[in-house]
């Protein structure tokens, strides 16, 4: 076997829908929001925006196209309090959202066992507020990159116990992003039916591939290297 | 004049009282809070917190503290839409904030003319509802990193046809902080009830005096950097 085949057997013929595409900078126009929306209708991939351009998103794309778009939430420090984080929730989800990506309550973690519940009840509360308005997945961004090994399997079990879609590793903002030793743990710890995410600094194919294979869903990739991965992947596949 | 005598003419009396003393990162704990807490008391300063941490922040100092209590809105990014906004300016002030620091929709400012409409009522929902919960004030975060000085002027003039009581550089998670230039500018394009907030990557005596000077009527720093600019002052003024 080639290295190119190789290369080709694991990437997945569904491998487009297998990336949330985002655009989340604090400078993102609506013209930059437009591009993004054209390129997710081309090229059939998720698209992760933050919440104030989820009415624009769900403009642009219209009500029946067949990929989820995420709305981003107490991005990207996850400071806000959970009665924000609620109302932020349930207006993108409103507005046409189908997927809440929220950031966890670090700080509490952070400080110990005494505030264990309520990180989880941060959490849960957002779950519920997207979930009854119709969201089919919360994502909770853990931010690996400020967490200790034991801290993220904690982490990953209240993102369990609060009954979330998905445990995600990092916004991209933090000082580090998805490795394939964090995938792994969280593949561990994290529920049968809680799914991972990989997000934050994934800039290749290679990358993309092998965080697939350590045990990741959906990979976050901002749209600035999407285009590329995915020609890249189109070669190794043709 | 010597030089210390120089210096120690342009502080003024109350200087620790022109100072928003900030813990924002995203993993700042409960008992960071209190060190903060009871330094703002000590100190007299007005503390500068992320929306979650309100209601310890109230508590720990108790509904007689002197000094201005500020909750971040949308912190750092300022991308949230404005129905999160507003929920999370309101919470904060009915859990004893007295001052708001949100930040403006850049992206919406960056794109031009069209969307100065949605930038003005992005902020004049956000100061109207904490002006109803009780707030004193809404400073307004334009991240004049992000912004050419033509953009500066543009936020300032909305800032202040929406009402706010400040208008502010910097987050401190951008790609830079404030600058005797923009103070300039901002003090200049702002109208005369607007005060102005200079914040970020001010780390010494000497850059407070000078923003002071330019025209800043509050300064934000992080609570690392604030026991030394204090402990500084002081000496001048001894």
């Amino acid at each position: 076997m080639t290295s190119e085949e190789s290369v080709k057997l694991h990437i997945p013929a569904n491998f487009a829908s297998t990336l949330d595409v985002s655009l989340l900078k604090p400078t993102v126009t609506p013209t930059e929001i437009k591009a993004l929306c054209e390129a997710g209708q081309r090229e059939g991939f998720h698209i992760c925006i933050n919440s104030c351009y989820t009415p624009l998103v769900r403009q642009l794309v219209g009500p029946d196209f067949q990929y989820q778009v995420a709305a981003c939430v107490s991005f990207p420090f996850g400071t806000a309090c959970t009665h924000a984080k609620v109302d932020e929730a349930r207006w993108a989800v409103e507005q046409g959202a189908t997927e809440i990506d929220m950031v966890m309550a670090v700080g509490l973690l952070k400080e110990g066992p005494q505030y264990y519940g309520a990180v989880e009840e941060d959490i849960a509360a957002v779950v519920n507020a997207a979930r009854a308005a119709g969201a089919s997945a919360t994502k909770v961004i853990i931010e690996t990159c400020y967490l200790t090994d034991a801290e993220k399997e904690t982490a990953c079990k209240l993102v369990t116990h609060a009954g979330a879609g998905f445990v995600k590793t990092s916004t991209g903002y933090g000082t580090g992003g998805a490795t394939v030793e964090d995938i792994r743990l969280m593949r561990r710890v994290a529920g049968p039916e809680v799914r991972v995410k990989a997000a934050g600094g994934i800039r290749t194919l290679a990358q993309c591939l092998a965080l697939l294979e350590a045990g990741a869903d959906r990979l976050g990739i901002g749209m600035a290297g999407s285009l590329a991965i995915l020609d890249e992947a189109r070669k190794a596949q043709a």
